[in-house]
């Protein structure tokens, strides 16, 4: 069966390391969704604003080939115990289709007609393919829903310190997504490497930063050189 | 981009009449997912019991070739409204790709270590193609959401009449199931006709049924002839 992208999301994540690892998790991380013609056209949007939420259909692009395995180790669990492909929301499934119920903050209309959506709450890299756009409706809410290893572990931010220092030139409002990101602390689950400096990428940015008692320290930020 | 079915759903519907027009709106209809080699294996489930809702990313299998419509004609906006495609869930939409969130009731385990899942609530025909199935987890939820026309037009349940004369020899397991199928009052939106007699396919069963002032009787139920 052949889908094919209707449209594409821009995010500042520009690699895999630092993405949230599910959607609302960092309320404030923005995208926006742009799509390819006719899926651009108003038309297709008619009576969208009235939602909150969507859910975007996406295809992994990260991922290379067709997973095989069985089992994963999802990071809340520390990585390092398994749980089934089907009980876990990884990436490496066999189908490599992704779901991210979003914010639907605004319908941007350029002068041609044409749509592109700012959503906030993304867990996507950028770049990555759209496949689908749905409201999220009330059948979608099951309050009650016991979710199984992922209610069990609970997940403690980390206190970051950024120093003005190393900020300046930093926009503002990518500044607020950074701190709430990395908060989220985006090292691999098995490392805790107080010594370590760790380095990420952040929309046109490299982040440096180091973990130790809790406390994720910035410690450089530098512009990338264009590619 | 090439998706491919990991297995298949079994329903009670066996045609598109009668569907309930979203998934949860009739929890008491069941469904059992199986599943092909080597997606049937006991690891690849490993967790999922703790989980109470599960995704099922399935295939509009009985759309055929892609939608090109960029506005549809919801059944909630009683037919003859029209909004975007992607401010809707309807099946005409350009990848065929259909979400419901369905309720876990069991899992099934045969000698051999082979899975399948009974869920519930499910909104799908018999034989859909499952392409995926993902927990529900707790960042799915959003009670606050506003959810467009679908908010605004509340769904009046029928009363539904079957005499018992009527429904002799139906097992009792599916006439719960039916009974809140026809409340739900599967007519397309556009006709109220009270001396239609309706005729809607049911697992083995073919189910006629008139519908006058909120009330629905079912006027025969006859087993099909084996095909």
């Amino acid at each position: 069966m052949e889908v094919a992208p209707i449209g594409w999301i821009e995010t500042a994540f520009v690699e895999k390391f630092g993405i949230p690892r599910q959607s609302m998790v960092v309320p404030q991380v923005k995208g926006m969704v742009q799509f390819y013609p006719p899926y651009n056209q108003i038309e297709y949007f008619k009576g969208i604003e009235s939602f909150d939420y969507l859910w975007l259909v996406w295809y992994f692009s990260a991922q290379k080939g067709r997973a095989n395995k069985a089992t994963v180790r999802p990071p809340r669990l520390g990585g390092n115990e398994r749980v089934g492909v089907f009980a876990s929301r990884s990436p490496y499934r066999p189908n490599p289709i992704g779901l991210s119920s979003v914010k639907l903050e605004k319908v941007h209309i350029d002068g041609a007609g044409k749509v592109s959506l700012e959503v906030s709450g993304v867990d996507l890299m950028d770049k990555t393919p759209i496949l689908d756009i749905k409201p999220y409706v009330k059948t979608d809410i099951h309050e009650e829903a016991r979710a199984g290893f992922t209610d069990e572990v609970a997940w403690r931010p980390l206190t970051v310190d950024m120093p003005e220092a190393v900020t300046a030139g930093l926009p503002e409002y990518l500044l607020t997504q950074l701190q709430a990101v990395l908060a989220q602390d985006p090292r691999p689950r098995t490392q805790d490497n107080p010594d370590k400096i760790y380095g990420m990428r952040f929309d046109a940015y490299d982040v440096h930063f180091t973990v130790k008692s809790g406390i994720l320290r910035v410690v450089k930020i530098t512009e990338q050189a264009e590619s």
